[in-house]
This record gives C-alpha cells, sequence and structure tokens, in this order.
C-alpha cells in the first residue's frame, strides 16, 4: 500500500481495488460448498462468546452500581468484548449482539475487506461508561436522555472518521510493524487470560446482585460450584486445544479428523455443558452457575430503537461538547479498526486480494452513525477474531485445492499415465481452482512452482516418462507438500457468522444452559490460540529455552532472526518489548485512563522509527521487526515479485513444511522468509550440503531458510562456515538481506 | 538360559552366574554416586504407594466385614498390591510395608537378580482373606490361631518353591513368550487404571466404617470432596506425565530438566498434596479425604511378631490341610515371580549380566518361611514395579555414560585434537565406565561399534585427522546417539527403595496427609507409564489407526512386525489377545476363583505352542511373538553373538534412534530387531538406497531395521520393491529371518 495523504485516493484505491474482485467474494464463497461452515462456525463462537459472557460477568461485577441505581445499570468491565447488562432494558446483552450482528452483515456485505470481523469491544464499552456516569448527573440530561446523547457523540465520531479516512489517516498503517501488531495481539491474550482467570476465582465466591441466603451459596456449595467449575473450565480448554489439532491424529478416519478439527471446540462447548447436567439430580439447580441473559422477548429489551426522536431534546451545549469523547472513541476506532484489518492480513497468509483500510474507517464512521441512532453501542475490528478468520480460511483453502489435485492425481494414475502427465493434469486442476486474479503474474507463478517441485520429485524417483504408481507416488502426501498457503477470501463465512451472531438474540434462552465455568475455559482457549504464529511469542519462549535445546528451534519451521540476529540483540529487543508489554498491560487496570492504552502502542511506531535504530543495528533490526519504510530504496517494493518469493519458499527443498503447517493447527502458519535475491531454489546445492553434514544433521528436515541460505555459497565453500545446530549465534554470511522479510 | 531339568542345575548355573558379578553389583552402585537416587526414589513410590493406598481403599470396601466382627477383620480386594486393615491391629498396613521392606531388603542383598522389586501382591491378599473366612469359622482355629495356621501354610508353600526350584521349573519361563507377559502387564495395567477409576467414583459416595452424619459427608460436602478429588488426581496424573517427559523440554537448564524427569513424579505428589491444603480454612477438615492409616506405634500392632509360638496349638488336621491353599499360593508365586523378573530382564534391555530364576524362586521360599513365621504376609516379585525399575536404571546408564564421554571428548577438543584422537580418548573413557564383563566379547564389540560410528560420522565430516571443533562435532548430540541401551545393573537402589518401604512405617504420621485422590491418579499415572514399550499394545493402537496414517507408525521406531507381517495377521493375532484379555480380566471378578486367573494366562503357553501355528505361518508368528523353542536348529542360540547383534544394530546409519529412545520417556525403550544373518550394518548400501528415495522420505529417520532390510540388496534390486511408506503390507524380501528377535 502507497502512503498517500492525497484527499479519497486512499479510498478510491481501496474501491477500485475491492470491485475488481467483489464478485469472486461472493462466488469463491458459494464454490467452497459446505465446508464454508467450518471456519464460520468457528468464528461465530469466537464472536459470540466474549460478548455473551463478559455480560455475565459485567453483570455480577456491578453489583454496587445496582445498588446506587436500580434503574438503569451500566456495567464496566476493562477488559475486551463486553456487553452491557441495564436491568430494566435499556442497554442489554441484547442491544450488543444485536449491534454485532449489524455491523457484521453491513460490513461483510459493502465492507472492504471481508477477512475484518467486527464486533463491540471494551474501549466502546468503557467509554459508554464513562458517559453514562457523567449524564446522569446532569439535570438536563439524566439517564432519559443518555443515548440520545450517545447518539451524538456517535455522528461525532463518524464525522471524524469520514475526515480520518479521507485524508489517507490509515496510510500511517504501513509504519505500524511487527512489534506493535504483535504487542497488541499479546496484550489482548494477556487481558483474554486474566478474564479466564478472574472468572474461575469469582465461581467460589458469592456473586454479587443475588440473594446470599440461596441454597447454592452456602459454604458448601459454593466450593463446590467452584471445583466443579476449574474440572468445566479446564477439561474445556484442553480438549479444545487437542481437537484442534485433529487433523494429524493418528486415529479414525480422515472425514473425522477432519470433522473433529472444524467442529472440535463449538463440540467440546456442547459435551462439556451436557456433562454439567450429569449431577444435575444431587444438586441445587444453581451448580455450576450458567449464563444470566436479559429475556429478549420482553417489551422493555426494545425501547433504546426510537432513540434517534429525542436527539434534539438534548440542550446545544451537550451536543457541541460530546465532540470531546468522541475525539477519543475515533482515535481507538481508527487505531482497533486498522489494526485488526492488518492482523488480518499478514504477509504469512499470502492474500491474494488488495487490502482496504481507508474505505473501511469510512464505512465504520457510517456503521457507527446508525448504530448511535438506533441506540446500539457501536461496533469495530475486533482483535484476535479477525486473525482467527483469516488462519480458519487458510486451512479451508488448502483442504479445497488437496481435495481437488488428490482426485485428479488418482484419475490420471488409473489411467497409468506417467508422471509428466499426472503434471500436466494437476496443473490444469490447480489452474481452475485459482481465484480470477488481480496480479495475474501470481497464479502463473503458483503453477510454475508446482511443475518445477514435481519434476524435481520425478527427478529424485527415477524416470519422469515411465508410469507411476501409489507405491512410488504417494498422492495424498505429496499434494499436500506441493500446496501453497493461501487463503480461501471471500465474504460469505462473514456474513454468515455475524447472522449467527444476530440468530444468537432469538437463541438466548437456549445459550442461558452453558456453564460460565465452560466460557472461562473458552477465554483461555482463545487466549492460547492467537498465541500461535506470534513472533513476540516465540522469542520470548526462545528467551526462556535453554542454550543447549536453542538448535531445536532451528530444526522446526522458524524465523529469520533466529540464524541472523546475535541471541544477545534477541534477548534485549524482547525484554523491552516485553516490559512495554507489561506498562500496557498495567494502564489498562486504571478505570477510565486505561481506555486509552492504544495510544500507547501507537506511541510504538515513532519508538520504532527513531528511537530503536539507535540501540539497535539496521540490519538485526529488520529480521525482528521489517518495516517497509526503512528498505533500501535501490529495490523498489513490489507486491508481484514478493508473491514469487514466498511461493518460492514454500517449494523448498523439503516439501514436509506445509504439511506441518497446516494440519498442525490452523494457529499455527509460520512465517517463511525469503532473501529477494534468491529467485528459484534448486534442491542440488543443498543436497551438496548435506553431504558434507554429520548423518544426524543430515537426516533432519530443515526450514527452506537454512537451505537456501546455503544453496547460495558454491559448495566449496561451506566447510567452515558449516552450520551447526547448536550455534546459532554464528551469523551465516550475509546474503545482502532485503527489505523483504 | 537352557531348558535344565536336572535337580540343582539350574540353582547352581544362576549361582555361578551372578556370584561373578556380586562385587561389581554394589560397586557399580556406589560409583553412580547420588544420582541412583533418582530410580530409586522412582521406584520407591511405585512400590510404596500401591501398599499404602489399597490399604485405604481395601478399608472402605470392608465395611461389611468390621459390622460382622470388630475383632478381626481382613480386607479384600481384586486388585494387586493389597494390604491389610485389620482394626484392632492384627493386620495392617505396618505389616504389609513391613514384609515388603523385610522381604526386598533380603532380596537386594542375596537375591540373584537384584533388578526384580518384591511386594505384598494382590494373590497374597485374596488368599489370606480367604484363609480367614474359613478359619474364623472353625471352634478349633478361630481368629485367634489364623495367624498360626497361615504359619503352616507358608511353610508348605516354601516347601513346594523349593521343589520347584531345585527341579528347575523355572526353565520354562523360555517357553513363556511376549505374547503372555505383555498381556499379563496389560491386565495389570488394566487393574490399575480401575482402580484409579473406582476410587474417584468413590469420592463422591459416603465411605463405609464412618460415621455418615459428619459434616463432610453431606451431599454438598460430599459433592465439593468429589469435584475436588477430580481435580487433585487429574492435575496430579497429567503433571506427572509432563515431568517424565522434562528430559526433552526446551526450556530451563540441563540440571533442572534431568531433575524434573528424575524426580517429578514425588514432587508432583507433593505438590498437590500442598495444594489440597489451600482450601483448609474454608472447608470441614475431612474435605479432601486423605490416608486413614493405623498407629505403626500403637500396641497392639506388633503381636503377630510371636506366632511362631502358637504355631504347635494348630491341630494336626489342619497343618496337613493346609497344604491344599499352600498348592495354590506355590502356583501363583511361581508364576508371578518369574514373570516379573523376565519382564524387568527383557532382551531389548541389553543386559550384561546372567538372570537367576530358578536360585530366586528358592529365595522366595525362605522369605515365605520367614514371614509366615513373624505372621506378616508374604512379598513375592509385582509387576508393573520391576520393569520399571529396570526402566529408570537404563536411563542413569545412559546418563553416567553420557557425562563422561562428554567430559572427554571436550577436555581433547580443546587440546585441538583431530577426531581420530577425540575417538581414542573417548573410548579408554568408555572402557573404564564398563561392568567388568561375564562375557568378555560384547564388551570390546561395544567398543568396535564405538569406533565405527565414529569413523562413519567422521568420513561423513571430512578428514578424520583434521581438528575438531564445536562447528562439526556437536558433543553432546553425537554422544547421545553413539551410546547404546544399557542398564546400570546394581543392587544399590533396590536395597534403599526397600529400606525406604521400610521407613514408610515410621513415617506414616506424614504420609497420611497424601489426599487419596492424588494416589488415584498415581495409579492412573503407573498404568499408563506401564503401557510404553508393550507391543501388544503398540499392535492395538495400530489397529485404531487409520490406514492412511500407518506410515507414521513406520517413520518412528518400531518392531519388525510392522514391515513383515501383513496388516490382516497382526489384526487377527491382536484381536485374539485382546479377546484372551478380557476373559482374563472378567475373570478378576470373580471372588475368590479370580486369584488363580494367572493359570489362565500359563494357559497362553501350550496355546501359543501347539494352537497357534495352526492359524498364524511361523514366520508371522515369530515376528509378533518369537519363542526360542521355534528357533531352527542349524542356528544355534548364542548370546554373545546375540549381545553382537543387539549392539549393532543399536549402531546403524541413524544414530538419533538412541537419543528418541532415552530421553522421550523413562518407559519408552524400543525393541530393535537384528536379522542374525546380518554382521555389520555399514551405512554405505542404506545410502545408496535413500538416493533412488523420493525427497520426503530420504529425509525421514527410520529404523535399522529398515536400513538393514535394504542394505541386503543389491541397489540394483531395490527399484520396485521399494519401500513406500503406505504399503507397509508388502512384505520385503524375506531374509532368512533368524529367531532371534
Amino acid at each position: 500500500m502507497e502512503e498517500s495523504y492525497l484527499p479519497f485516493r486512499g479510498i478510491k484505491n481501496d474501491l477500485r481495488g475491492r470491485l475488481k474482485c467483489y464478485k469472486q467474494d461472493w462466488t469463491g464463497g458459494l464454490r467452497a460448498g459446505f465446508r464454508i461452515l467450518a471456519p464460520t462456525t468457528y468464528i461465530f463462537f469466537a464472536s459470540a462468546i466474549p460478548v455473551i459472557s463478559f455480560g455475565e460477568q459485567l453483570e455480577r461485577d456491578t453489583g454496587k452500581n445496582i445498588q446506587i441505581n436500580w434503574h438503569v445499570l451500566l456495567c464496566v468491565s476493562f477488559v475486551f468484548d463486553c456487553s452491557f447488562v441495564l436491568t430494566d432494558g435499556v442497554l442489554t446483552a441484547v442491544q450488543t449482539l444485536a449491534s454485532t450482528a449489524l455491523c457484521g452483515i453491513i460490513h461483510s456485505i459493502i465492507g472492504g475487506q471481508p477477512l475484518l470481523i467486527l464486533g463491540v469491544a471494551e474501549p466502546t464499552v468503557i467509554m459508554y461508561t464513562f458517559l453514562f456516569n457523567f449524564a446522569k448527573n446532569r439535570p438536563d440530561l439524566g439517564s432519559e436522555l443518555f443515548l440520545a446523547w450517545t447518539g451524538w457523540v456517535c455522528v461525532w465520531t463518524a464525522i471524524l472518521l469520514f475526515l480520518l479516512a479521507i485524508l489517507g489517516a490509515c496510510s500511517i498503517i504501513n509504519r505500524f510493524t511487527r512489534l506493535a501488531g504483535e504487542l497488541f495481539a499479546l496484550l489482548i491474550a494477556m487481558l483474554f487470560m486474566q478474564q479466564a482467570m478472574k472468572g474461575l476465582v469469582d465461581e467460589f465466591r458469592i456473586p454479587e446482585r443475588v440473594n446470599p441466603k440461596l441454597l447454592e451459596f452456602q459454604p458448601s456449595w459454593r466450593f463446590a460450584n467452584g471445583m466443579f467449575a476449574l474440572v468445566l473450565s479446564f477439561a474445556l480448554l484442553l480438549t479444545a486445544l487437542r481437537s484442534r489439532k485433529a487433523r494429524s491424529w493418528r486415529y479414525g478416519s480422515g472425514s473425522l479428523r477432519g470433522f473433529i478439527a472444524d467442529y472440535g471446540v463449538p463440540l467440546m462447548v456442547l459435551v462439556w455443558t451436557a456433562v454439567s447436567y450429569i449431577p444435575a439430580g444431587t444438586i441445587p439447580k444453581g451448580i455450576p452457575r450458567r449464563l444470566f441473559s436479559p429475556n429478549p422477548w420482553s417489551p422493555g429489551a426494545y425501547e433504546n430503537w426510537t432513540v434517534v426522536k429525542d436527539m434534539l431534546k438534548v440542550p446545544v451545549l451537550y451536543i457541541i461538547g460530546a465532540f470531546i469523547p468522541a475525539t477519543m472513541i475515533a482515535v481507538l476506532y481508527y487505531f482497533d479498526h486498522s489494526v485488526a484489518s492488518q492482523l488480518a492480513q499478514q504477509k504469512e497468509f499470502n492474500l491474494r486480494k488488495p487490502p482496504s483500510f481507508h474505505y473501511d474507517l469510512l464505512l465504520l464512521g457510517f456503521l457507527t452513525i446508525v448504530c448511535g441512532l438506533i441506540g446500539i453501542p457501536p461496533a469495530n475490528g475486533v482483535i484476535p477474531q479477525s486473525p482467527m478468520h483469516t488462519k480458519s480460511l487458510a486451512t479451508l483453502k488448502h483442504q479445497l485445492l488437496r481435495n481437488r489435485l488428490v482426485a485428479t492425481a488418482r484419475k490420471c494414475m488409473h489411467k497409468n499415465a506417467s508422471l509428466g502427465q499426472v503434471y500436466e493434469s494437476m496443473q490444469e486442476a490447480y489452474q481452475q481452482m485459482q481465484t480470477p486474479l488481480i496480479y495475474q503474474e501470481t497464479s502463473s507463478l503458483g503453477l510454475k512452482e508446482l511443475k518445477e517441485s514435481t519434476i524435481q520429485m520425478a527427478s529424485n524417483m527415477g524416470n519422469i516418462n515411465a508410469p507411476v504408481d501409489g507405491t512410488v507416488f504417494d498422492v495424498d502426501k505429496e499434494i499436500d507438500d506441493l500446496l501453497p498457503v493461501e487463503v480461501k477470501e471471500q465474504r460469505l463465512s462473514n456474513l454468515l457468522q455475524a447472522t449467527m451472531v444476530g440468530g444468537c438474540v432469538a437463541a438466548m434462552p437456549f445459550i442461558k444452559k452453558i456453564p460460565t465455568s465452560v466460557l472461562w475455559g473458552y477465554f483461555a482457549f482463545m487466549a492460547i490460540e492467537s498465541l500461535a504464529g506470534n513472533q513476540f511469542w516465540e522469542r520470548i519462549l526462545l528467551l526462556f529455552t535453554a542454550p543447549s535445546r536453542r538448535y531445536k528451534v532451528l530444526e522446526g519451521y522458524h524465523a529469520t532472526f533466529v540464524e541472523t540476529v546475535p541471541f544477545k540483540t534477541v534477548a534485549a529487543f524482547t525484554i523491552f518489548q516485553t516490559a512495554y508489554l507489561f506498562v500496557c498491560f498495567g494502564i489498562t487496570w486504571i478505570p477510565i485512563a486505561g481506555v486509552l492504552f492504544p495510544l500507547m502502542i501507537m506511541l510504538l511506531v515513532p519508538v520504532r522509527q527513531y528511537i530503536l535504530p539507535k540501540f539497535f543495528k539496521g540490519a538485526h533490526l529488520q529480521d525482528l521487526d521489517a518495516a517497509e519504510y526503512e528498505e533500501s530504496p535501490a529495490v523498489p517494493f513490489n507486491l508481484v515479485t514478493e508473491g514469487e518469493l514466498v511461493r518460492n519458499t514454500s517449494f523448498a527443498d523439503d516439501g514436509e513444511i506445509l504439511d506441518g503447517m497446516i494440519t498442525r493447527s490452523r494457529g499455527e502458519i509460520r512465517r517463511m522468509c525469503s532473501p529477494k535475491e534468491i529467485t528459484s531454489s534448486t534442491a542440488t546445492p543443498s543436497r551438496e550440503f548435506k553431504s558434507l553434514q554429520s548423518p544426524r544433521i543430515s537426516n533432519k528436515a530443515y526450514s527452506p531458510r537454512v537451505n537456501e541460505l546455503r544453496g547460495e555459497q558454491s559448495p566449496g565453500h561451506v566447510g567452515r562456515g558449516t552450520f551447526s545446530p547448536r550455534t546459532n549465534e554464528a551469523t551465516p554470511p550475509n546474503l545482502g538481506k532485503s527489505g523483504l522479510d
């Protein structure tokens, strides 16, 4: 994305890019068939459960408010994705669900980037709380005009968002590096985990706002409830984590394994909810505690829809004053929305369709107005749901491609075709599966790749023209190894999940059966799922890895910095980042000011640009935290070339990379780095290299990067510079690193 | 072991063999230093906890008995390793612990095979119960003369055991194949697991023999107790299983990882016992339930020691009648003791010291008399503790060898030595570490091996005379790869663990603090730990492995049959064995007759010898369940040659085998098969073979067997017979299989 601050330029570019692929966004989704339900369900749960369960948590946390004002209750939480429970029905979980569903549906249809998931998030809730506390004590506003006033706040917010979008403010996202994005993602994982633990501890306590004389709040039953909650939440967490890895299980048929991997998490929520009913006969009804949710069918639940007619009753001074909170909300939305979108479009996903930051921010402004006028809190792009969405679509795309190619190859083999012929038909099938491409070159590259690696495979096996049989050519495995990371980019999954969130409002009586403890387990699960692929997290783990075991990191899939940056530098960088993380985490604990912690993260942009280069070498910084603005001007940034390189890498000598990458867990797509200068990665040099190694090493699967690094050297040079698994601090010869990775 | 039924021949051979290495049994143990504490503690827990905790379980199960007779209570259980709780102190856990300790100490000092662990086991308990029920209703015996009468039973049992030992009955152990041994081991794992589940379920119930009006037995607290028990037992199980794998963790220093792997299980018992005290302030004292054990310091606890003076008061008819139960006990002991000893000395452990079945049975007779005369139930060889003992000593030996060789190699490298020189000094160090050998040839073979693989490694890396540095020669890793499976065979660990069991009697007040639920977790842990390395269990898993994933089994370490026996045959054999297992399991549920289920397992000997060969091909049967008596007579059985072959195999082309074998878990020592005809396994042919394979396959670590099987063919033959990971039903050319494996 180019940095352009010309008015409307960014929006125009975004629209042009997305319109080109708009039709394919739908046809692609529809062609995936019922399989689209897997990512849809996955994201639906990730999207709906926090909204619902934070409502549950909020409802308990805010007992004091109720004693003060039983009429209108606004719940506060300093955790993300909260929802409102207002006892007499001004704002409840119904409204947050409605907002999430409404904004989600609109965004999925006319939004720019359909990978982005919208939801009511924490900053919104905290700001609304603040506004409510302010309004209820003003005689000329009061709780009656509260929603009308927030309507004005939304209007101002929207105007600011429009301005930001039009002026191309999102271009700054280019300066927003991995450093800040991953820190933000990890912070959110921490907040989710904190909420899970807090929820579990609260299971041992008497919730507020209930009659403490009830049977289930006697010490014995409270203790029993707490222990039951421990059992249920850990059971959900462990089984959910296991089920995500079902694809690599050894047991059960392939379809069963696939089903469990796709739907295991919702399934486990069902299973453990069912288990929670097993001791129902012998224990009081309130154990284990279940979701408390308002009845969406009560008459008072919808009085906020007519807020717009009260808006002119708000005194002019307050209408103007609404501008002040609106600036805060606008800054937050601008930040959250763009970062969520960016994290959903990270480079390692190899997306083929263009981003749409400017236009999406414009649309967000529009959605904010709509929500304000009907008196519901607005939604914006959420983390970790958005990146989770992309990851789950990568798995889907992989499966679709794989099934097609396996079928094709099998058919050819039945006809006793040669390996060359098998390749021909696979090439054809692959072409048919391709997205009509924005960047046409990318497509043919993918094919060239396929051919190259098939031929390489063939030359390893003997004659390319000899008939192939199942003995030498293991179809399923080989194809798994050939496929690059690709994402099924479409709009259907987003639309469906948003619709399902809307359906939750109607399904509330069923949702109420879920024990709260299962939800705390789910929160912990979301926190852990979001860690995979986060290089910041991997670096933290690297700090704790014993020096003698660091070679294990090198044996697996790993980022460039592991090989190119001295360990001390990695450690210093990571410790700085961790300290910053804890400062941000600390700020979230400050009641109202805490809402502004994203500003702390935005502060990382100048820190990264102007301060860090003084402490770290440019090349190291580039490997640890690539910033496009630091690229050498001689090598212009070129999406196509990049696409080529990334895909080249995925076909490197050892074909197992992709298998491991996708099947291990949806969350485990790792970055594969590709020095720009390397344009083809034939297996020959690395094999020559291998023969010089010790037998143990030569039998290991190395990351493509390692092989490529060596492929660059002439075999004669290898001798002393040989790579030893232990000496990862010995920097391999620098290959004129490009700014690409 | 030769089959000899000449009187005293077996005992004499045993004594001759063991006396040769008796001194080394002690010096070797002492030289291991404090490290011997790791296997000692491990086995001490495995030995003491069942004894104590079954006592707990028994105490609850036998509430009815107490209502009948409050004076003398004999506890019954149909599970292994039980102990007695007699309310007024005739027989309690104190007596079973004392017997386990006494017999253990004597056996460790003057026993034949010091790897064998002795303990009071289930058959003993069931028989004693039977005897007690018989005696208490006889006016001329009664509960007063019960122990005196059992003294006579022990005398008769001992006489029978003497006869069996003298007549060489243990030679039959040669006919006792993997089929029966592994079935027996799996059955015991099932019984342990059954006990763990039963114990957990009982945590939700009111125990018998207590005042049900106590606060902790109110429904709410009972439920709380049950849930707490679930948490504690699963926490113990999961953390204990994890801690066993600590050696392969990435995090923490090497010594910390080693410490956790060695002492993690007892440590976890401590940790979760401590955790069980966390909610102590808010819950009744009886929650969670803890061990109930008699006070060893009460005056009545030792009145049984003087039983011998009552023995002549027993009527003559009963003295003669005691012969009938004695025959049953003798058969059981003969069976249990020999099988436990055999499982502790399986071939894959590569033991260097000779077995001692006959002499050990003789000693058992002696121990039985001693126990009978002092009125405590006798102990015999126990499963799974005995094989667990050997496995833990294999890890110990590996570490000791490794540390020494690493230190030596490092020293040499500091002097800029060449690889040849490094080898020289490693050879020297290895020689110093060797057990003074019974079979001298084995020693030099171990060294020849070391040399061969070092040279092979060197030739892979370049010039053998060039100076080595840490870059090309990764000391820690390479040495791990070079070391064969060896067991630190000594007497110290057995002596120490038996002494510690004795110490338990004194430490009872502390042991009582362990929650029963932690023990149920420990039972499940023991059951799971005993599965590793059990080929029967691996075959069951193979049955459930999806056909498309069977290649994964081949990629790991696996037994011969996976490649040489068609899957259908493996399935049929395994299903037969599983059905038999369930029949045996069913028999254990029959109250008194259940004690004779080992006879069912002995029945497998003729079944294996005469019936199975009618249904299965000889070669297949040999791979699935090698029986020495089926060996072709042309190839005389020769221990030395076997030693050579097994060790040859462990140094095959791919050095990773040992690393994985030992560090993954103490329990995961896999069998490596070695066709007799192959006398050297140089890497050359297998490498040639590799170059013909697809790149994915060639990068994999194969079992030495695979490489050897191929090494035998000339490269020209490989073409079509190529091994594909999927087609494990395609039998590779049969290499004139020997009867060795």
